[in-house]
């Protein structure tokens, strides 16, 4: 027995000549958030968590998914007559050996070609070659099986402007040209779309928490071309543009103008990033250089005008944190507080500031043993209440007219173990040795990474994630290139003056509590001198770190110093913000140990 | 005017119709102390420094040296007619430069290949391509040339015993065979004389300080041979090894040894230390897989035995160290003590150690300013005498039986100012913080690194050096494949357990004086748990570092500990090898604070 819908994808295959079908969580450009339209392989499976990836054949269905969602899939996937392949699980296949092994000779995988990368599809040949399989990469069958599909996102695009960008579109298209040049490219080709959004100035609410639009982008010596729904271009922006220089062409239209790249032109783009549907269509003769896209590295290292901008953006989001910190300090116990309210109610407060438009992810708020589930996102089903005791980890953010924020506190909201204690002070030794570094010129994530999780690799202890991400100035808040990870393999670009990253190390321990305490850095210039050219992080994020988690004994009196000066300038900026009550509390809160 | 040895030179690069001739400073094995009969360009142009390359064309003749050299090479190329090419200078151009610009189209550049490795050639031979250079790599002027020239050293050979080596050679090269089938490999060329050493566990002196021998070697799936002089071999040496199944060839049948190679099979070898003499005449058809020998790694892991026998290795050589720091102690301002007088002194402590046999590099022994100098050795005319204050820095070390030693402290020889106090403190907090650290299974040099730089980059302040470098076991002081440097692509090995490092941070004040503090380190496993497998450091060098010279205040409590306990450590292991009044001194020299 078998769904319904998978029974109607098998008639569209078999009338397409297609041995396998494979549906991934992906949209056009590889976006964190991929908006309902492309939600297919919920649709087709039943299973909604974020990650996921269906392949179907005349005989078998598998659904394959992280450890994450291993629970969920078991129960969305029960009677489905799809078996469920637990990704990193010891002898089970990838998609790729599964595919190597189920494909017939000959055989034809198909799929929606612009949500699997061209990097991706590469891979896919190379492991399938062997079988001599062929692809069908331009038709959606989705499109005939989900009747009622929803609407491509399509919001409108507004500009940004120059005091919160810091750089027109001018400036910016002269150094991607300058890049182009340096490797000989004609013309550039670009995808993702918060890399278009910097370039472009243009914001827009195509993707949840991401203020981008859905859209492509070409550039040339001579042209800039904006490849985008009509409908998401009101008059006066269509104008503002056309005024830049910038043609204005329809989403779907990139698809043909690529098919006229002269052969005698060599094309920038980011494999990584280009989906193979798109790739396909440029003329076999065009030379392509697969490089990353200069813009990612430009958008990374703020300018003055962003930075200055950043620091006003986090003493708003800092004030409204600190709003929330002193609400539920004062009130648990007394009042009920679960997981999702305590959640909304931090919303709340963000949604008070001025200059405020959306989250910049979904808010993750944990109570104890949940929140030792890394990626623990409350639902109706699993919203727990919070006793006065233990742990309560919040990750949030919002996006501002300012900049984009994320920051993560773990609150003691009662008693806690020394165990606890310990913890979260490793924890925190972590993340102000990261903040507090200098270092030469030349640098990785790869290099830096040891200072935040030196003191936990101390008692054995380690987390399973990155310390640090890029993020975006009123972008995605996850933002490439630089990352800060001591495997080398992931934290490879070099740490330059002006980017914005995140430092959250963290600790978590299955069945107990988890622990992250996150702040965001920007990295400056420190001096220059005969020995070289050293930098090092300010802190942006102005928030109190909770001084009741605190094992003082395990803390240097250098690491005590920071943290003081660190607490007196958070009073400092948010206190004009509070009223009495939670100056008042906040005064003790940041005050000198 | 020029050389007479030049103009000979030009005679025979007429007659051989070459146009330049390239002598640089290497032997056929890429060695770090190349013999005398390598000292070609030293002959051909008067400049006798370590490192060197000369370039003569029929026009010109340019010697291109690094920074160390630079006033010795002045003084040396005085009316030589010999240009001085300071390498690394701005505007200064690279050998291949000058080569690209001066040769003439269609033009013939000569080398002894043998002293030149495939992957430097290939580098030349992109470099050259555009003007159709052709390379005379199989004829060494330098024989026709330097009519006295000295013969190559022909040491003996003897054989490590296994008590020494731990592993024989059967099993050796049943792990060498099994990385050659990993990688398809049928025939391996092996012509690094450390890894040659390694896997037929002999020894010799053909190459300063390095206990190898001049040799190559071929293994095969059914044969292991061994290319090496004819009368490097005594007829018991010979025997054992042959009753080992090793086949022994004449030293240069290595070079119609591989014209042999059927080109149905693959070559494993590392195009990095494989000359280009001997690579050229391996049959075009042959595929050769260029890659890090896999005895490199297998070497630098030292297996049990190794590591009993270092720790042996280290008390005999730290107590000559001890026995030295207290004889400069308590002699110093009293005797005339010169950097040269010190280091005979320490050489012939270390001479007194049962199985001593050679020191592991020509020891440093430089006062103040010149420790400054981070490649001082002492001459007859540089030779300075100690004052009775300041700082005097030694780095020697030993062969012995029970391996290789390296070690250096920086001695207080009187009252220290401030900032000398600060500045080893800095130093001396770098070390530990390396030798202390623990760390997931899986960092690399380029992870390890910025624990032993923070405490001097905190300040503004760097070395110019790696941290650490791979030690033999009575083999080269200096070993890769291991390397401690923040540069991702100098320190890219992950540090296995057994690998045995250097922890040399230093500070060197250009006229005013140098530091650096010394210990080996071998990687031992810490415990492996749910958070996953961590590593640590065993420190095997013993022997006092100087309190004299500790600003306290800047040192934290754990530090303080692990210093007390290094301490406690050396008198325990060092005082029982000493006299009274030897012993007397330790005990204070390591005493608790």
């Amino acid at each position: 027995m078998s769904r319904k819908t998978i029974e109607n994808l098998r008639y569209y295959m078999n009338e397409a000549g297609v041995d396998a079908w494979m549906v991934n969580s992906a949209d056009y450009h590889d976006s964190e958030y991929p908006g309902d339209y492309f939600k297919l392989r919920s649709y087709l499976s039943g299973f909604t968590g974020s990650a996921g990836t269906l392949v179907v054949t005349a005989e078998e269905a598998g659904l394959w998914t992280d450890g994450r969602y291993f629970v969920q899939a078991e129960k969305q996937l029960r009677g489905s007559g799809i078996t469920l392949y637990r990704s990193g699980e010891k002898g089970v296949p990838t998609i790729n050996e599964f595919l190597a092994e189920k494909l017939p000779e000959n055989g034809c995988l198909g799929f929606d070609g612009k949500t699997v990368s061209q990097e991706a599809y590469m891979d896919l040949q190379k492991c399938l070659e062997k079988k001599h399989i062929r692809f069908s990469l331009m038709e959606d069958l989705g499109n005939k099986v989900w009747i009622d599909r929803p609407a491509l996102s399509c919001s409108r695009i507004w500009l940004l402007d120059p005091e919160y960008s810091g750089m027109d579109t001018a400036e910016k298209l002269k150094r991607v040209r300058a890049a182009m040049k340096e490797k000989e490219a004609a013309v550039h080709i670009l995808t993702s779309l918060d890399d278009i959004a910097w370039l472009y100035n243009l914001r827009g609410s195509d993707v949840e928490c991401n203020p981008v639009i859905l859209s492509y982008a070409v550039i040339t010596e001579k042209e800039a071309i904006l490849f985008v729904q009509d409908q998401a271009v009101e008059d006066s922006v269509r104008s503002a543009l056309t005024a830049q220089g910038i043609r204005i062409c329809s989403y779907e239209d990139i698809y043909s103008y690529v098919e006229t790249i002269s052969d005698q032109d060599t094309v920038l783009l980011d494999s990584k990033r280009v989906n193979c549907a798109l790739y396909a269509r440029i003329p076999v003769g065009v030379s392509v250089v697969n490089d990353q896209n200069p813009e990612t590295l430009f958008k990374a290292i703020k300018n003055p005008v962003e930075q200055e901008n950043i620091r006003k953006a986090h003493i708003k989001d800092g004030a409204a944190v600190t709003k929330f910190i002193c609400w539920l300090k004062k009130n648990i116990g007394k009042i009920p507080i679960t997981e999702m309210s305590a959640a909304a109610y931090l919303d709340g407060k963000r949604a008070e500031q001025e200059g405020y438009l959306d989250r910049s992810f979904p808010t993750i708020a944990a109570y104890e043993s949940n929140a030792a589930m890394c990626h623990y996102s409350a639902t109706e089903e699993t919203d727990t209440e919070l006793k006065p005791e233990g742990f309560f980890l919040v990750d949030s953010g919002g996006q501002y007219l300012e900049g984009t924020t994320d920051i993560t506190r773990t609150i003691a909201v009662g008693p806690l173990t020394d165990k606890q204690k310990l913890h979260f002070t490793l924890v925190l030794k972590g993340m102000i040795g990261l903040a507090s570094c200098k270092f030469l010129y030349g640098c990785t994530g790869a290099n830096l990474d040891v200072w935040a999780r030196a003191p936990l690799w101390k008692y054995g202890l380690d987390f399973n994630h990155g310390t640090g991400h890029g993020v975006g100035y009123l972008l995605n808040v996850h933002e490439g290139p630089v990352r800060i990870h001591w495997n080398g393999k992931r934290g490879t670009q070099v740490v330059e003056p002006g980017i914005l990253t995140s430092d959250e190390p963290g600790l978590y321990l299955e069945g107990e509590y988890g622990i992250r305490t996150e702040n965001l850095l920007i990295c400056q210039e420190a001096e220059t001198n005969e020995f070289g050219r050293f930098l090092e992080f300010e802190t942006v994020t102005m928030a109190p770190i909770d001084k009741d988690a605190i094992d003082w004994s395990l803390m240097t009196a250098e690491e005590i110093e920071w943290l003081n000066q660190y607490h007196q300038k958070v009073y400092d900026t948010i206190s004009p913000a509070l009223n009495e009550e939670e100056r008042n509390w906040l005064k003790e809160a940041c005050g000198r140990v």
